[in-house]
């Protein structure tokens, strides 16, 4: 029997992969990854240049979802046998004595695809995670500003939350970290200001990646924003900074 | 003129160093570290074997706090002095073209004690900062259980934080990664237990590193913690889980 071994890829810069995840993309005879239909996909990107000759390339593209919204029953439905089918899949190749490398951007268990494969695998084949540099960690460190000091709140929303939802978690944490912004970006943008916290935000496009671009929310117009983007409020330390403990 | 890097360890395992921080571990001539005085510390415990010979270490021996409670103003001044005198000596070594390699666990931004230097540092010589595996990720990965979905909402505590404070965002959030725990762990607890969570909250001790322990928060005692140790409750989803966006 083989196994099934998902690497964190980190935020994109390859340099920033670990050595355990980067020894394993190397030496896989398999790697599988999420892209849309269509596209190269970020993990296959991150990856370029390290795998090694004759390796089988597994794709597995989300089903095009041009007619159904989002958050309909079908639409939900349709992404349950996506995952059905490839948890299938790769327990077939599995069988076949096969390790399968999943390739998976950030890290693999922060809102990440492979966590659906992942419950659907657990019980029927071995399976390792590698955990990897979350997106958001690479982002925050590109800012050049040190994200949380002291005993700071730290928050991670998703920007596909209800406005008063986002205002409420923003005006209640230190630091922030909003990922999803994408089309989202002007609702984030807006409970920024409610909350009073919008000349404090920046945004992050493609942290560590080629194209990276780090600005001041408030100064960029509501735009286009790329998926691979982050909004960062970074902490000032609420009570004295102590250190010394270990 | 020299430089200051800033490596991010990780959790703990050296495997889940990136590569560009393992890189510039091997090949440093200086390596500075902070850890308690009488302690080999963790950040030099992590890299112990990457070391190249005739490396010269650089132990930053937090001030000892014996007489002196930690929110004192004579101990929050007893520090500051410690961080401006190892900015000072850091800054004369890289005035001699010294590179020097600073060790940090996990992710040098997320309440590191490097963002002390950092800040006395950056105007007068180059600083570069690794980004690295933050420890809360390690232990989630070693949970074996997923820890955000859908559009969960994540909240980082420490647990120095008062009761009331940490029962109110344990309330308010559905992923929750409670660090500091350590001697704080039965009020960490006493608060789970008010705002309802402590049935589905994890202690993971030492997360990657030898002595790992993982139990659920409710069957301990509330005994000796060390200081490496976290309490995670792991989302479970809001909403309908989506993927299919990139
Ligand atoms: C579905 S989540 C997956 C997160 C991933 N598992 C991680 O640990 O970063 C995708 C979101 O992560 C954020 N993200 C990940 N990497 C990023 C990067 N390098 N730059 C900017 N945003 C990034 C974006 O907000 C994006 O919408
Ligand atoms: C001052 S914070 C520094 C955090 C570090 N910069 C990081 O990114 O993980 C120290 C706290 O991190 C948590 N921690 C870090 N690594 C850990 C590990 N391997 N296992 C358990 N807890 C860990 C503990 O709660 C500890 O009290």
């Amino acid at each position: 029997m083989g196994r099934i071994i998902c690497t964190g890829l980190g935020p994109g810069d390859p340099d920033l992969i670990s050595i355990r995840s980067d020894r394993a993309i190397r030496q896989a005879s398999h790697v599988a990854y999420f892209r849309k239909a269509g596209r190269q996909g970020q993990a296959r990107r991150i990856v370029d240049g390290m795998l090694a000759a004759g390796v089988r390339e597994h794709a597995m593209e989300y089903p095009v979802t041009t007619e159904l919204p989002f958050d309909s029953p079908d639409y939900i439905h349709c992404l349950a046998q996506f995952y059905d089918d490839w948890a299938d899949r790769l327990k077939a190749l599995v069988a076949t004595g096969a390790e399968v490398v999943v390739l998976c951007e950030g890290d693999p268990f922060l809102y990440g695809s492979f966590m659906h494969l992942y419950l659907r695998l657990k019980d029927h084949v071995p399976v390792e995670v590698i955990p990897g540099i979350p997106g958001m960690v690479g982002c925050w460190n590109a800012s050049g500003v040190p994200m949380t000091w002291g005993d700071d709140v730290l928050t991670v929303l998703m920007g596909t939350l209800p406005e008063a939802e986002l205002v409420r978690h923003m005006q209640g944490a230190d630091a922030l970290a909003i990922m999803k912004t994408g089309r989202n970006l002007p609702r984030v943008r807006r409970a920024l200001e409610v909350a009073g916290r919008l000349d404090q935000a920046w945004l992050v496009e493609r942290g560590t990646m080629p194209g990276q671009r780090i600005v001041k929310l408030a100064e960029v117009e509501a735009e286009d924003c790329p998926y691979f983007a982050i909004v960062l409020v970074h902490g000032h330390g609420r009570r004295p900074v102590m250190g010394g403990e270990e």
